[in-house]
This record gives C-alpha cells, sequence and structure tokens, in this order.
C-alpha cells in the first residue's frame, strides 16, 4: 500500500510530482524517424551500424564482422563498455558447460530452462528462453574463444561474485523453495575469473575481439533518429557528432544496443513509476532509454516498461539470512535466503519500500555493514518498541519463528534448513533496508519487442525491416522478480549475437 | 512472489507462455501510420472525428459541435457506449457540487485533489489533477445540462451504487486510514439516480445531446491507420468500413477514445503480465488497444501500461468487513475497509491472486454469496487445517486480531472502529477470493501520454499536432491502486471535453 501520508504541498515541495508537460526527451532528443528523402547525403556509410558499446553491442559487432559485413559501433560515452562494464559479468549458462563439468556438476537444457520458466515473473518468452536454454553450452564456449578467462573455481558461499576470482556460483535461487523441487538445482553464475569487476574484464575481452577482427567503434557518437524509407525500412541513423547532426547510412541494418533508462529519471517516473524512489541507480550514465525511444519513434511496441531490477544485497556474510526479514508492521513476508535481487523487488513493489533485517547476537552483520543499524536490543520487545512497530506484533513473529526453527522448519516460507536458528541470544539487532536511502542498483527490463532472431517489432506486431535490439533496450529474459545474476549479461551478448548473425545475412 | 510450482510442461500446455513473434495486432490489425501522399482520395470529411462511442468520444462531441466544429463519431461494434454504458456510470467529483451541497455536505477543491494525490500511486499527474479538481463542479453542472439525472440521496451504506437509486456515496477509501487525516473526507461518487447500471443512463444522456446538437455517429467501423502529413501532423484515419478501407479527413483533428486494452488478451499478456491471470474482463469487446496502438503507429508514448482496475468485490454487505482478510500464510495484510478496487489490487499484485475472508457467525456472508464458501468450523484451528495453512498461523492471527478488536483497536492497518469486532461466535467461516476464478471486472490504465489539454504526445515528449486521445486510451487520473470508484468515468468525460475543445480551435 503506497498511502504514506503524502499531502499535496509535501508533494509538490519534492517535486515529485508528474508534469505531462514535462519532456521525456529533454535528456536525449531522441525524435521521430527521419525519412530518406528529408536526407540530403549520408556522411558514413556501412553494413552494419550497432548502437551502443556493451555487452549487446560488442557481442552483434563479432558476429557482424565474422560473417561478413562491415561493422560499425558507436558510443555515446568517451569510453566504452557501459553498463556491462560495470557489472558483475556474470552470464546465467548452463545445460553442461565446459565449466560445469570441468568442476563436476551435472546439468541438463531442461533443468535450465524449468528453472528460468518457474523462477520468472508470468508470461515469459519462451521461445526465447528455449534458443538461449539450447545455445548456453556453445555461448560460454563462445566467450572462452573470445578470450573472457575463467578459473576452474567453485564458490559455494553466498558471496558477491567480484570478492574473489571464482568463476561458477548459484547465482540465483535454484536452492530455494519451491525451485528446488522444480527443477535440479545447478550452479549456473559463469563469471570471469578475475578479482573485482568481472564486467570489466568481459568487456574487454569482447571489445579486444571486435576491434581485431575489423568492428570499428566511435565514441563520443549520440544515435537521434532513425532514418526510414517510405515502406518503413530503416536504412541508417542521424546522429550527433563533434556537435552536428551527420546521417549514416547502415545497409544491412541497425541494431539498438544501448542499454535501458534508469538514468533517465523522468522516464523513470512515467514508464515505472513504483520504482522511481529507488535511490542511487547503479548503472552507465548511457543508460538514458535513448534505444527505446529511437525504436517508439518508428512506431515499436516496448512492453514491460515498469519493470526493473532493484537490489538490496542482503549477503555476505550469509549468516544474516539466519535471522528474519520483517515489514514494518513485524510481519515476515519472504524466505530471508532468496537471491538478494528478489529481496530487492519484495520490499519496493510489495512492502511499501522498507524493511528490517532482525538477527540475534550471534548472526549480526559486522559493524561496517552496508545497511544502518538502527535498533539493538536485550529483549525482542524493546527491540520492537525502538522500531516503532505495531504492539506485541514482531514479539509475536519472532516467537513463531522461534517455535519452528527449534524442528528446523519454516511452515510460512519454507526457508532452507541451512539458514534457519531460532533468534536466542542477546542482544537483538535490527538493520534497515530502505531503498529511498540505500544503496540499490538498478537497470530497467522494459524495453522494445523482438523475436527471437532480435528484430524489432512494430506495435502491430509486424517485423520492422533492418531494425534489431539486443541488451537492455529490449525486452528480454530478465522479468521482475529478478531471479539470478547473470540473466541481463547473458541474454544481452546472446541475443546480441543473434543480431549480428540475422542482419549480416539480410540482402 | 509468484512461485507456484509451474513446470515447463504445465506451461506450455496452459499455453501461457509468451511467443514473441505472436502478433499483437491480429485482433485489431493496427498499423504504422500512412502517409497522405499514399491516399489516392477521402471517403468522407469532417472537421472532428472522434473515435469511440464511450463516455470520453461523446463528451468529445458535444463540446466540438458546441464550438462549431462539424463532428463525426465512429463506433466499432454495432451499439453504443463502449464500456462506459457497462459501468456504474459514477464520475468523482467534488469541491461543493451543487448535490453535495443539497445533501449538506462540505468539500473543498483542496480536499478533494489532497485526496486523490494521496490515494493515487506515486507520481500521479498533478497538473492533470488539480484541472480536474478545479473543474469538478461546473462538470457536475454539465453532466446535469446535458440530460442525466441524479436523486437528491445520499447512500450511507457500503454498497453497489447500482443496487439503488441514490446518487452521491463515498465511492472510495475518504474514510479510512491514512486518507481521513490527510483530507476532510467527503462523499464524492455522483452516480445517475437510477437502478441497475447507471452507466447506460449516463450513455443514453450523452448521446442524446449530442445527436440532437448535430454530432452524427457511424457504428461498425473500425479505425486502422491514423493518415499523417510529412511534418507529422495528423490529417485522417483509414477506417475499415462494409468490409472495406475508406479514408476519413479531419480537417481538425482526432479523438482517440475507444477505450482500453482488457479484451486484448495478447496485449494484456504483453504490457501487463500481472494481471494477465485475472478471470473474466467485464468490459466492452471493444476495448481492443485499438487506439493505443493507432497512437503508438505514430510514435507517442504509451505509458504505465502495467496497471489495470482489479475488483474483487468485498461487499455489500458491509458486515463482513468486520472479519479479516488473510493470505495463503494466515497473514493479514490490508484493512479490510478499503474500497474492493483497492482489495483487488492488493490480491491480486500483492499476495498471489488468492486470498481469503475469515468471519465468525455474526458477520458471515449470505448464503448465495459471490465467492465460494470454501470451510466452516467450530474452531479456528479446525478452520486453520481445512484451509491448509502453516501450522498455528491463522490462529495466531486471529488471536493477535481478537485482543485489540476488543478495545476497538487495529494496529496493524488501523481499520475504523466501525468495522472492528472479535471474531469469537462459532461457527467460523472461510470465503476464497481468487482472481483467476472469481468474478473480477477489470479495465486498463495504461494509455498514450497527453497533456492537459488531452492532445497526444510523441516519446520525444512533442505534441502530435491534431492527435487527442481521453478515456483509458489516455493515462490518466486512475492509477493503480484505484482509490475511488468514478475516477475513469470522471477523468474520461471531462478530459474527453478538453479535447473536443481544444481541437475546435485548431486553424
Amino acid at each position: 500500500m503506497s498511502t504514506s501520508g503524502i499531502t499535496r504541498r509535501r508533494l509538490l515541495a519534492a517535486g515529485s510530482a508528474l508534469a505531462a508537460s514535462s519532456l521525456l526527451g529533454q535528456h536525449t532528443q531522441a525524435h521521430a524517424s527521419v525519412r530518406e528523402r528529408d536526407i540530403s547525403h549520408w556522411d558514413l556509410s556501412t553494413d552494419a551500424l550497432i548502437v551502443g558499446s556493451g555487452v549487446a553491442g560488442m557481442a552483434a559487432a563479432i558476429e557482424a564482422r565474422r560473417a561478413g559485413a562491415d561493422t560499425l559501433v558507436l558510443e555515446m560515452q568517451e569510453s566504452r563498455g557501459g553498463s556491462s562494464a560495470m557489472s558483475g559479468g556474470v552470464c546465467y549458462l548452463g545445460g553442461g558447460t565446459a565449466l560445469q563439468k570441468a568442476l563436476g556438476f551435472d546439468d541438463s537444457v531442461e533443468a535450465m530452462l524449468d528453472y528460468i520458466v518457474a523462477a520468472s515473473g508470468p508470461h515469459p518468452h519462451l521461445e526465447r528462453i528455449q534458443k538461449y536454454c539450447e545455445g548456453a553450452v556453445g555461448h560460454f564456449d563462445w566467450l572462452v574463444a573470445n578470450g573472457v578467462p575463467y578459473t576452474q573455481q567453485f564458490q559455494r558461499e553466498k558471496e558477491f561474485p567480484q570478492e574473489t576470482d571464482n568463476s561458477l556460483y548459484y547465482s540465483g535461487c535454484e536452492l530455494n523453495h519451491p525451485f528446488r523441487d522444480i527443477a535440479k538445482p545447478a550452479p549456473r553464475g559463469h563469471v570471469p575469473g578475475v578479482p573485482g569487476h568481472g564486467g570489466w574484464r568481459l568487456m574487454q575481452a569482447l571489445n579486444d575481439t571486435a576491434e581485431r577482427e575489423g568492428s570499428k567503434v566511435l565514441t563520443a557518437v549520440t544515435g537521434k533518429r532513425l532514418v526510414q524509407a517510405d515502406d518503413g525500412r530503416v536504412l541508417g541513423l542521424q546522429v550527433m557528432r563533434h556537435g552536428k547532426l551527420e546521417n549514416i547510412r547502415a545497409r544491412k541494418g541497425v541494431v539498438l544496443a544501448c542499454g535501458g533508462f534508469i538514468r533517465n529519471h523522468d522516464m523513470v517516473k512515467h514508464y515505472a513509476p513504483e520504482v522511481a524512489a529507488v535511490s542511487t541507480p547503479h548503472a552507465s550514465p548511457g543508460d538514458l532509454g535513448l534505444g527505446i525511444l529511437m525504436g517508439m519513434g518508428v512506431g515499436a511496441a516496448a512492453i514491460r516498461m515498469h519493470q526493473a531490477m532493484i537490489v538490496l544485497p542482503t549477503y555476505p556474510p550469509e549468516r544474516a539470512l539466519r535471522g528474519i526479514f520483517v515489514n514494518r508492521r513485524g510481519q515476515r513476508f519472504m524466505a530471508e535466503d532468496y537471491y538478494y535481487g528478489v529481496v530487492g523487488h519484495e520490499v519496493v513493489i510489495h512492502q511499501g519500500g522498507v524493511a528490517y533485517i532482525i538477527t540475534d547476537a550471534d548472526h549480526a552483520y559486522p559493524d561496517n555493514h552496508f545497511y544502518p543499524h538502527i535498533a539493538q536490543a536485550n529483549s525482542i520487545r524493546e527491540l520492537e518498541q525502538s522500531l516503532d512497530m505495531p504492539d506485541h506484533a514482531l514479539q509475536e513473529t519472532v516467537a513463531y519463528y522461534n517455535r519452528h526453527a527449534t524442528q528446523q522448519a519454516d511452515p510460512l516460507f519454507h526457508k532452507h534448513a541451512d539458514f534457519i536458528a531460532p533468534i536466542v541470544k542477546p542482544p537483538f539487532h535490527a538493520w534497515r533496508m530502505d531503498a529511498s536511502q540505500d544503496f540499490a542498483p538498478i537497470l530497467t527490463f522494459g524495453g522494445l519487442l523482438t523475436n527471437t532472431d532480435a528484430q524489432v517489432l512494430h506495435a502491430s506486431g509486424d517485423v520492422i525491416p533492418g531494425l534489431y535490439a539486443a541488451g537492455r533496450t529490449a525486452n528480454g529474459l530478465p522479468q521482475a522478480p529478478y531471479m539470478a545474476s547473470g540473466l541481463s549479461v547473458g541474454d544481452g551478448s546472446f541475443f546480441g549475437r543473434c543480431a549480428g548473425r540475422h542482419l549480416a545475412t539480410r540482402q
């Protein structure tokens, strides 16, 4: 319930009301398409024009070039790699990858598919999931062949991938109820085997490969409007370069791979109002929704624009998961051992943006933990009062949890027995998860509707010839709640490749 | 958490997976726009062309005609009135309408605005809300002057408006926590004073007025594609009539007022997947999203496409609200005295689509009630077992509720004291609210982005000259959770009028 006591005046003062006249395009000046006849000349010409140098764009470039296309990548920033380079670089892959096999894990295409389908929100893109799962083993080999390094090390603890150089881990909810009973669990998070952000290493490898094989990259060039023939075919792109408009001909097609719109706050308020209150986006400043707006400018369907990845990291250390999460009313609302991407979704979408982590002395976070430590008390009753919760609510929640925890049971949410322990040893602690205050890196899932070849579809359902989208410019595998790390980079790189290959075959 | 144990095979069997290749347009064949030069001739010509004969369309027609424009209304169905005619016909109006005054209620523009803003989801359209509240007194007079009948009768009980001929009632959450403390409550649901569906009476009045004053209406004509000049101006519409395409020139503009898309299941799955499982839509078969798709075909922004009105009626009789609502885990999740539009949203979006109403013998629904009566027992313990709830969960919830109910208190959700009573007298009862099974009439809120004159905005933020949208073809005042009956018909009729007036002034 979003019924906090906001008065109109407070709302006006906060500037959080939405004026219809606020221009979505003020960051971007993305406009309607330009007709071919309104273009006096072409400044540049290529076969494949790829907008964005993140993982989707570079994967598209590599494949287009290998299929014989002249390939040009445009990046609006001075530096390359987009949000992919800032990410963990995890790809969600399985079905028996070389790394899974080397580390002794058994997996199948079917188990992977069953997990993704069951863990997705309603109406996932089944055809695309199937193509992705069937291609996952080959996609891992492709990453290796293009220079992405992996170690033969498995990460057992729930941990940020960038804290170690391990390369395989359970990056989702495979071991959680009910998924562990739906699909045989396997670790599918494949992460470059380097300490620090694997995304940077991933992008270094793909960028090097692309350039070595002849793709060209221009930075500080911003896409503005697609150029269309009278029959609707996309022929090129009008861009801003060195402060003036230039026209770039794309003989075989344009791939929009320039990310989502999490850094365009006007767009977030318009399209995804429920997530607009979430604090600091952790994403490239280029995630302004430009590719989505350019696609909409030629009538493309942009779907599921309300969904986003909202991370409220609850581990490491995983010991705190032996505590409980409660909402402002002191009620539990989910199994605490879920992937933190799901925690973020639950707290922001279903619990009004605020929740608390309650632990006893044995399972507390360290002093310098990420979330603010807002209460400590020698009894749950005192803790409840410090948190200003309804009379006896937290006490009853903890008593109920403890009564079953002594039997290693969690009848409400079926948390894994490894994370069940009675909350008994004082002092008791409370940490606050507040999406509007605390670090909550997010990206948007909504984007252009595409088919399994990454071709963009018009609102009518027809293919727009010559136009492709991949990564978060498209709506793909990532759906809310985001059930595993690696689905976005995995989907972006995989369908980026599909775009590059399909485009190169066009006459 | 949408984590029910769906396997891939079950999902495939149910056909609920989403194929990207499914054509959004298969119902509608709405396509990209047509260029003026591709039109060989105009079959018909008018000043104001209005698509849809619901409340927004007829309000637009009346105002355009009064401002001197030749006005033509197109309706795709054989019969007129769209979903408006099937609705209760409630308009949410206040600030001191003639009817509020006649019945002795004090209200102000500010109180009405404060309520709507506080009760809306995040980032409401403040400029439009303000214009609407400031115009509400005049809008009521306009309805009366156009022949909509109202009785000077106030409805005190929580009741469906169509069960009586009363014309004023609390149609939202004005008396609920926290709104009663944010904005001075007043009844603002203005409903035609006839037994049965007020919407039919409302549409009869507006239709009669429009025709008497010279608007023309053609039925069985379906809009297909907007006709645009090279500079983007909308000049007319290509339609399907008697099985062939015709071109209609609109000298001053086109108003898209052809409803939302709740009857286009492909669109619901694509754009609003979270509500796709809700059963039988209660709406005109014409709500196929055609106007929204035609707008998208010229690059218009369609926003908040994921939101819908989901009704799970919990009253009448209001005595059952003295019971409690619990989710599948036996937890309470909201104040039971909220407007049923909010109940639907809570259950579908936040509780996985299923919840239970628990009452004692004194507050039970009648035998023939709408929701299935699924359990009866002489103790809460037995009831809990019948419902297959976690061990002791419901027992603890009821014990906690009862302990405070004896003090007329509800520390968890602050239900109004009028609806608080301990659950003590056996037999105890459970009714199931299951959105996928039970009657849940819904309409979509997402639609074209418009300004306060109802002009449609391009994805870039620019006005599309000559194009207007109103009613559920536009994104307007209704936002999830839908906090009061009458916001949709009120918004549609009000901004339909704005569209008609603005259009008529165009050169």
